[in-house]
């Protein structure tokens, strides 16, 4: 642990280092080399160096990438830095309560939808249930409350269920979850972009052209580290607040001062969708389908609890500060736009062209530019919700990945500190099912709150049975919470299951046990492969001291010509191996000479040909030139080349019975100065590789050439 | 020369010999070893072996794959078995001489539409204006006969310009012969398919379709030989040349006996046509243009004199006899049909719709099931006149490519001995031009003469020179012959360049020069190439002996753990270095005990990380387990692997001034069971090698670690 506790001098010297390597000369490598910054690279101690440079050296296209790459994800950011890109209260309620705060905006109008299948009349429900889903929220959001005491460092459903209800209960818990974040960025870009198009109706072709546009532009903004994007998306949320707010105040105000609801004009209803007005009975299941549709308000309360550890110190803190201003923004807007609602007596209009908050807003304070802004920022913020997706999607996708859940890809930070492949794989996926459902909204919405209350009802159930195991002071009343927030969104989970099954809930329902399967998968493919790599320290089976001794080395080293590039793989081979001529002895006479030739490594230059002219000359000569290896023929009388140097290497490994043969291919690469001359030159290295790469005990050297221009 | 005098037994064992390995027991393996067929390679003498089978060792998939292309293509055939695929001189002539021979089919046409332009009056000119075809026909097979005499390897346009005129020259020709090979290919499948979509309009919308189809099929044969392909590409030939044989001595014998030609109704002519007939004047120009145009048949007299050795021994003999017998089938037929047409009164179709062929023989054997199989055998050898294309393009494109104009690949014989690239490059190219030209033979004709005889001008004119240089006996004479023949060809050449420039020959005259510099270009890269890396037999300073000692070799393995495939990585590159621990001592202890180190070789495991905890926690894994190899440590503060890995060999570079210090990166790279277990590992091995491919002096060594299922 003295490495992380040893301070570090951050020398960011990128611009004036490159200046020095320019105007370097050959002659001053050696005192160059005493000189701690060269080459970008610094020496901490003994055996430690450290890479204070992120440039590439490569040519210029490589350069060129790095520019490109640098303009636009920024300047690479150092891991130990990963604390100042923390979010504070003020970003991290923008980045991960978007989603959260964005559903009331359509959470009322969903709720009366269903209500208004028993007729107008049936929006006098619109109210309380609007307080029971609200009710709910808080019961949620005190339970997670604890969870964030529980597990500081980020305790979403998977973790918490992973934790205390063992590993399947988390897998469905986390594949719930990362369902429901890629259905988040679908949903949300999708209907911002329908809000849009509403507006402008000409773009309505385009919409699903638009939605994935949005997508990547969110995409990119994340790749540039969470703060940046945070800080970029804040602005809307707020605005979209303080409007809201605004509107419910002066709404109150009226309420108060006029008692006369404001005059109102129901739209008008044409006959295709009056007839479902008042359709059905108020049965208990359609006041249960209400109240699951408006339960759709309560995705995205997991955001934070998955994203405590983005927060600044104290996290825990911070994370549950943000936690209730969050649901309490929420809340108040929900009922205040369904108290408003009911007032006025507003009826969601059954066409779905305008909707309930369009509604309310144009009743209050008319169709001038303040209504606009307000519609616009409530299509910037829906369009925004998306964000929490992807500040929360990567960060899970890690979690999981580092219980071996996932590929490793997904665990491993970007340039910018952001799980990039975590950020790619949600833009792409959502992208796909945007272009799949056309952008629409009606589509989508089904498939979304089933999973998010299965999460809720395991994370919660988890905790209860997290307190009865620690029996900490206080877990009575603890537990009694959190026992009331399992019971109460199973029972929620079971009613959006049943009343939107037919609806696509079935999809999610269907799909969640092949993830868990697949997830399981994952891990028993790389605990496999940690069984068989692993090595006991107090085993030496595997010792290099052990199995080296046991090893006969055959360096294979395919030959056309006695030219410079087979010369150049041969010094290599016989340097290697120390196959090299003792003394100044030049000659090189018939047979080696003075060669210290180890028994256990032979190398031969092996010429594979149909053409037993070119062979025979070719062996003459090699005699007559003898570069101190033997070469070998190897007749292909069907002209192939890759095939029959298989069947030779095959020959050479059943040479041996007392060593393991090891063939090393010495492919001489010829690597020309301009990429098109690569069309002029046959790859049977690249063939070679692509053949040798499936077999065992087969090792392949690739000795470049490269040719000037 | 030895080798090849060697009488060689050829074992065909391959189905019994893959019996006795699938019964092999590991035990036998050396006394297998004993035996000469072990592995399908037998050893000849010291040092030489060749391979009996070309079965591949590998999977089910590699086994499946080669299982296909068996079957599609045949069994390979020994290179020494080349003899055996010659052709004979009865399937020479279908192969080679099915373009020229289909040429009769249209070239009386091609004529008389020009004559038509000045009336039907100047009709009368098509019998003079044929013999004059013919007869510059006959001076061109006359000249080719010497050119065989002189070339009898094979000496089409493009050797015998190279040889006699010079490089330009030869580039020319040879490039106007590979166009005109293509155009070939294309203006007969095109011109074939077009017969056919006369007689079935409905397939008229797919015409290009199955042009394309029909280039597949013949290069399909040709991919499985020239010998099987030309024994089944000649019945149709044969068919045609018994058929109007038979149709012209039928005419003849009514000429002779009856003297009244039977009676004819020239084909309806409506109003956008009529105005075209008799439009211009009888001027020289349009003679000379109708002539250029019954030029069209010595379009593949060219194709025997470059297949040469595609022939039986006695090849030149043989290849002579044939290029007669071609030359008086397509005279005979060419003179048939012009005199019987001039004598009936047959007027050529002004809207292309019925050939004169076909006029012809409606008139003189109705209408009835001869007719039909005439005019379907006659649209089967158009579309087997691409089969010339094909005998004869990789024939071509092979000289050139050994001549290192053309790349290496078309110099190389396939499975079947047949140049496959060559084939393949002919098939796509010539399916582009038919795509393009939406199979329309109207538009392609014109590109298609004036290359031709542009060739023609060259390899007479060569020869001409060759008899003035070598003045063997009777040279005067063969001088003649060759200085008429290039002089009528180069007033054709300049003819039909004239008549025909806007019509499309420009296209060719304007792509020649680039084509020539391209071949050039190609040329200059390999002798480049071959500067670079050619090696003086009398200068020692590339010699292995010589630049072996001036190595230092680094032998760096990237660690991510101290697992199994990093030891596997550490003992190949110990035991291949010969830092083996001395005697059966074990311990290993710190400092790597009794290791033979070289001094010129050193092993550096390279652990690249951003996080200094796991690092040091290996280190101490590392000293206490001491594997006998360095442990160095790359922090890399922006968690990126590659590039610190970069940087660091800049820096071990560096290290050195009195030795080149050669840098081998060893890459354990890790094959998972099934494919699609590659998603589940970061391929840090493919994207290092990626980016050490362009460095000099890096070697990359890929050590497999195959898992288990």
């Amino acid at each position: 642990m003295t490495d992380t506790e040893k301070p570090k001098r951050h020398i960011d010297l990128l611009a004036p280092e490159q200046e020095r390597l320019r105007s370097a000369r050959p002659g001053d490598r050696l005192v160059r080399l005493r000189r701690p910054k060269i080459a970008g690279v610094r020496r901490l101690e003994d055996g430690v160096y450290e890479v204070i440079s992120d440039t590439p050296r490569g040519g210029a296209v490589s350069q060129a990438l790095y520019r490109l790459r640098r303009t636009l994800l920024g300047a690479p950011i150092r891991s130990e830095h990963e604390a100042h890109e923390r979010l504070s209260k003020k970003i991290g309620l923008p980045a991960f309560g978007s989603d959260n705060i964005s559903s009331s905006a359509y959470a009322s109008e969903e709720l009366m939808r269903v209500l208004l299948l028993a007729g107008v009349g049936a929006l006098s429900l619109t109210l309380p249930l609007t307080v029971a889903v609200v009710v709910l929220a808080a019961i949620v959001v005190t339970s997670y409350q604890q969870t964030i005491r529980a597990y500081p460092k980020g305790g979403g459903s998977y973790v918490v269920s992973s934790d205390n209800l063992g590993t399947v209960p988390g897998l469905i818990a986390g594949a719930s979850i990362l369902v429901d974040y890629i259905l988040t960025v679908a949903v949300s870009a999708s209907a911002g972009v329908a809000a849009m198009t509403s507006a402008f109706p000409a773009l309505y072709d385009e919409r699903a052209l638009i939605a994935v546009g949005a997508v990547a532009l969110i995409a990119w903004m994340n790749l540039r580290g969470i703060r940046e994007s945070g800080a970029i998306f804040a602005a809307p949320v707020y605005l979209y607040v303080v409007f809201l707010f605004g509107l419910i105040a002066y709404g109150v105000y009226r309420y108060v001062m006029e008692g006369q609801p404001p005059a109102y004009v129901p739209l008008p209803m044409d006959e295709a969708h009056a007839h479902h007005v008042g359709s059905q009975a108020l049965t208990a299941f359609l006041i249960l389908r209400a109240f699951a549709s408006g339960a759709v308000g309560l995705t995205g309360t997991e955001a934070i609890a998955d994203g405590v550890g983005a927060f600044k110190a104290p996290e825990a803190r911070n994370a549950r500060v943000t936690l209730i201003m969050m649901a309490a923004i929420f809340g108040t807007i929900f009922i205040g736009v369904s108290f408003l609602a009911s007032w006025i007596g507003i009826v969601p209009d059954p066409r779905e062209i305008e909707t309930v908050n369009s509604q309310l807003t144009r009743a209050l304070i008319g169709t001038g530019w303040l209504y606009y802004t307000i519609q616009f920022t409530t299509a910037l913020l829906l369009i925004l919700a998306a964000n929490t997706g992807f500040a929360d999607f990567p960060r899970l996708a890690s979690f999981m990945s580092r219980d071996k859940f996932l590929p490793t890809h997904f665990a491993s930070r970007g340039g910018r500190l952001a799980f990039s492949n975590g950020i790619i794989v949600l833009a792409v996926v959502a992208s796909i099912l945007i272009i799949i459902f056309q952008g629409s909204v009606t589509a989508l919405i089904p498939l979304y709150t089933v999973g998010v209350f299965v999460a809720f009802t395991l994370s919660q159930s988890g905790l209860v049975v997290r307190w009865w195991r620690l029996r900490e002071p206080g877990w009575q009343w603890r537990m009694s919470i959190n026992a009331v927030g399992a019971t109460v969104t199973a029972v929620v989970a079971i009613v959006v299951g049943v009343t939107k099954f037919a609806l696509g809930a079935w999809v999610v329902l269907v799909l969640l046990p092949f993830l868990v399967v697949l997830l399981l998968g994952i891990r028993r493919h790389y605990h496999d492969v940690a069984d068989q790599v692993t090595v006991d320290p107090n085993e030496r089976d595997e010792h290099p001291d052990t199995v080296a001794r046991a090893f006969a080395h055959y360096l294979l080293i395919p030959v056309k010509e006695l030219d410079r590039t087979a010369l150049r793989a041969i010094s290599y081979a016989r340097s290697l191996t120390g196959q090299v001529t003792q003394g100044g002895t030049q000659g090189g006479a018939q047979g080696g000479g003075a060669t210290a030739q180890s028994s256990h490594v032979v190398i031969q230059a092996v010429h594979v040909t149909d053409d037993a002219d070119t062979a025979h000359a070719l062996q003459e000569k090699w005699e007559r030139y003898n570069p101190g290896v033997e070469l070998v023929v190897v007749e292909s009388p069907y002209r192939a080349f890759v095939g029959p140097l298989l069947r030779y290497i095959d020959a050479v490994e059943r040479r041996h019975s007392e060593r393991t043969a090891v063939v090393t291919v010495l492919v001489p690469e010829f690597i020309p100065a301009h990429w098109w001359e690569n069309f002029l030159h046959t790859h049977t290295a690249l063939q070679l590789k692509g053949a040798l790469l499936f077999r065992p005990r087969v090792a392949v050297t690739s000795v470049p050439y490269h040719l000037e221009a």
